[in-house]
């Protein structure tokens, strides 16, 4: 039995060692990956992204619970970090502290530190977010921390992206917050015990409003009148993101989080956003394969030797870097 | 005359021009790039980083004033900012209120927002850093929002990367920050007259042990010896980033922090690594190039109609991504 089959048997040990050799990259991974692809696109892929201090595990490990307790799901937990391979650890540690997932045959739990390149590091939990996916995994939480086009880069991975806040974070945080706003579908403030939560909530949804400025327009008594994302009946094939309230650490407002993911992933599906977003990960994830591929075949061709020769002209400006790459292209066998 | 001839004879309109051209990446702009390329390599190109809130850009500002008045230097300041479209216009309004460097003819200031991919915007700020470099100014100030692998593959431009820091911002903000850590030619406690600042000053020391944790490895009554960073002496050929109180708003520190920065320059040239710094700048500039060339030829190759079909049967699961780069391949012309 292959590694691939023994994960679509719900082989805990082969999901383990494969996923391994997924981050890893190896040639085994690779041919796991085809063979399980077919079983794959029945997962909701939900990304969780947020600055450091706004209790982003605690969050995710409580929808976790959620998940499992009230609907009997199947669970995987994809956490990333991009910004520092320092902060793995402790991502890890919070994941062992939460004692209620621990031992759950049904939850799977994997923290994957910056590696490489940050494409790289996109490509890599595609992959594993797949192999969660065919191992049939219901609900597959992406938990990535900070804001930036990393997370965003991630957060196109997700059917649905959670974008985590909370009061009192000061607002220099806020500010720098306004471009990933642009990729949630659900706003979450946790922490909505302390004190500044009405700030926080104001704040965030004159936000969306400078997002998502105009969502609709039509005609009033013959005139062409525009209505704020806001003011626009639910009913409407057009999504506002939610602003929720929760308090992760004792579960306040998680049932209700729940419930919006669910509406939101039957708004995807009614207006037929569901696979346009499928198609989009995918095109992204060829895209990145076609890309890699030409560049390992371009290396195979052009020796060591004669790319060293020609870095080394534009070292000395004797060769700008355009005239380099049309002398290396054109050098190349076949 | 080219609108790169009117650049090195130092017309600010035509160095205006050509920075769109470049930004826009149109073909004028690509040729001007090559004909400019033999007279770069001379200006010492200094990055700043650093999370909102620790007044970044008022320091840069500051930098820029200090080199003018006391060196004569031409300076250039790039702000760059890749986490949103939104706070481009707040730097930009920075700079407008900068009134002590507007109107000087050897300053010239380029703000940039983020566009298109993250790789993107790294290539083309590397390409306007390029056109200043040519264009004559001796300095060039590359200013960077947030904490990320953005501002890693920006910072890896510079000769000199400046990490600005401010008292009180928070221990959440300080781990996330243990990752740009390593990216740190000098260390910069902006805010100094700020409360704090010696708690910050403490944390930042704490992990620079932690991301230069041994530096020398020498014998000791015929046992290997390992030293912490810090305890190294600093007439040796290692670098120990130094940590500078400044307060941009007045000017406190700002020309103790141009001497750390003339003598980690000083540092760059006699121990080699200026020129090891040159040589991965411009080999990852090639290569990005390559990359671009190799991509944009496939698709010239295949059509969009067979692309389309690969991309439908992924989609489908009937292809794995993998089967779909093969098909692709195979069926190239030439």
């Amino acid at each position: 039995m292959t590694l691939a089959q023994a994960v679509l048997d719900k082989d805990r040990l082969a999901l383990s060692r494969l996923l391994t050799r997924v981050e890893n990259d190896t040639q085994e991974g690779r041919a796991a990956l085809a063979e399980l692809f077919p079983h794959t696109g029945k997962a909701h892929l939900i990304g969780v992204t947020g600055a450091p201090g706004t209790g982003k595990s605690t969050l995710v490990n409580q929808m976790a619970l959620h998940y499992r307790k009230q609907d009997g799901k199947r669970v995987a937990i994809v956490a990333v970090d991009p910004s520092s391979p320092f902060t793995g650890g402790a991502v890890l540690g919070d994941r062992v502290r939460m004692r209620d997932l621990a031992g759950d045959p049904n939850v799977f739990i994997r923290s994957m530190a910056s590696r490489g390149s940050l494409g790289g590091l996109a490509q890599t939990t595609a992959a594993v977010v797949q192999v969660f996916d065919a191992a049939g995994f219901d609900v597959i939480l992406i938990e990535t921390v900070g804001a930036g086009q990393a997370e965003v880069d991630i957060a196109r991975l997700a059917h649905t992206t959670l974008v985590v806040e909370a009061p009192g974070l000061g607002d220099d945080i806020q500010a720098i917050k306004a471009g990933i706003l642009e990729i949630a579908d659900v706003l979450v403030i946790n922490k909505a015990d302390r004190p500044g939560v009405e700030n926080t909530e104001r704040a965030l949804k004159s936000m969306l409003e400078l997002a998502h400025p105009v969502k609709r327009v039509f005609r009033h008594h013959g005139q062409t009148m525009t209505v704020p994302a806001q003011e626009v009946e639910e009913d409407t094939l057009l999504w506002i993101p939610p602003v929720q309230r929760t308090v992760a650490t004792d579960g306040t407002g998680i049932p209700e989080l729940a419930e919006a993911i669910a509406r939101h992933a039957e708004h995807l599906r009614q207006s037929g956003d569901w696979v346009a977003r499928e198609r989009a990960r995918l095109q992204s994830e060829l895209d990145a394969l076609i890309q890699e591929t030409l560049v390992s075949r371009f290396r195979a061709d052009v020796s060591e030797k004669r790319y060293e020769e020609a870095l080394s002209q534009v070292i000395q400006r004797s060769l700008s870097p355009w005239e380099a790459v049309r002398m290396l292209m054109n050098g190349r066998k076949g």
